[in-house]
């Protein structure tokens, strides 16, 4: 059983080095070149699927939608859900780096960052920013949606979804993608590896290369690797590495 | 009950002026340009939708898709189906007006034109555009693919399915919009307005304007309209009757 997963490319929020989260930035052109190389990555290397899997956000589909098109499968059925969305980053969403340390301190903003369990700031329920005011989840029971998240709170969201929904298509055999955030897929890397949450606090997904898993009958990794180029790759989560240090922007 | 319908815009071969049918041919920019404008009237208009509804042919998903970009509903849930493809041409797939009339003569091409229930020359199994040969209908039991379809052929594909799936969204109250094929259309415009065989065969349906039907308890036309300037629709819709005379290329 095999599984595809792809972080989307470069958002506008990631070049500006604002906390995304849920807020429903687009694609650079950059980012919808690393799309577009993802896309001829899979086909270079002989794959297909039967089903996608993809957040209800913009820069997930669209890097979905280009994978897609460089593939010849636009017709392929594609599922979106909010359940495979970035980690929500509460207040901080819409900050900048200086900012978020003037506000709350650079030791503040490093637990947020790092921690497991620990939460930013949440989102008041008047908050233009808060998801029970967005259309975006106007189909959602409003009590689930969340107004901030650790990434604890993310795996929380994310694996169930996994277990229910995404699982019973890898079991029948159907070969699944799966675009999504950088945290969305720390969630599933952590439980595919059996990773603790000190070992994933140190994975970074690198944007736009196709990641793929090879699950033993548990549902459990058995072999993981990158398709693509090895020196591009490590520059990429290098780069992803040092996005975090300078303060942590779309993850 | 309101459904919003949109025929997608100018092809790669409406343009080379050949019938296209089941050849998954792109959009020209042009035909982007028209998906956009749909998407922009159905913004200023105030519309909004629950679910899409689109063929499995890259030029109605591609329209849909930049019809969602301007609306600014890329995360609506969206069923791709080949029951919504464009009439099947069969043989005439790919073959230009001098190449068909030089083949079979003008009053034949004519006739599968402008007819009802005549059916084009079929594709034999092994034609490599026969869709038992692609990869987009594998999933589809083989019996249940054409060769070749007159207008009556596609309406008996298109009108189960809109009964049998569509309607029941329509029926629980969603919003649907459907981006398809000028005979896929065709085929529920007959329905909604119970047109004869000859009523149908004078309506053209111009690419990327969005058609509103207003439905009754028993899902018929109550009033019907086209949404922006009168004046682009009665011309696009002579484009279309001309492009019509001229042997019909993409319906």
């Amino acid at each position: 059983m095999k599984l595809v997963l792809i972080r989307h490319g470069e958002s506008e929020w990631n070049r500006k080095n604002l906390f995304t989260g849920w807020t429903d930035v687009d694609l650079t052109d950059t980012g919808r070149q690393e799309a577009k190389n993802a896309g001829l990555l899979l086909k270079q290397n002989g794959y297909d699927f039967d089903v996608c899997y993809t957040s209800c956000l913009k820069r997930a589909i669209h890097t979905l939608n280009l994978v897609l098109e460089e593939l010849d499968r636009e017709w392929l059925p594609v599922i979106k859900s909010w359940k495979l969305n970035e980690r929500h980053y509460g207040a901080l969403q819409g900050l900048n780096k200086s900012d978020t340390a003037k506000k709350y301190g650079e030791a503040q903003v490093k637990l947020w960052r790092r921690s497991f369990d620990v939460r930013p700031p949440a989102l008041g329920d008047s908050d233009e920013r808060n998801p029970k005011k967005s259309v975006l989840y106007r189909d959602v029971d409003p009590s689930e949606l969340p107004s901030c998240e650790s990434l604890k709170d993310t795996i929380e969201r994310v694996l169930p979804y996994y277990n229910e929904v995404i699982r019973k298509d890898i079991e029948r055999g159907r070969r699944v993608l799966i675009v999504a955030h950088g945290n969305s897929i720390r969630a599933l890397v952590k439980y595919f590896e059996s990773l603790s949450a000190q070992q994933i606090s140190e994975v970074n997904i690198p944007t736009g290369i196709p990641l793929v898993y090879e699950l033993n009958s548990e549902g459990l990794a058995e072999k993981k690797y990158y398709l693509g180029d090895p020196e591009l790759i490590r520059s990429k989560i290098n780069r992803v590495k040092n996005q975090g240090r300078a303060a942590g922007t779309g993850k």
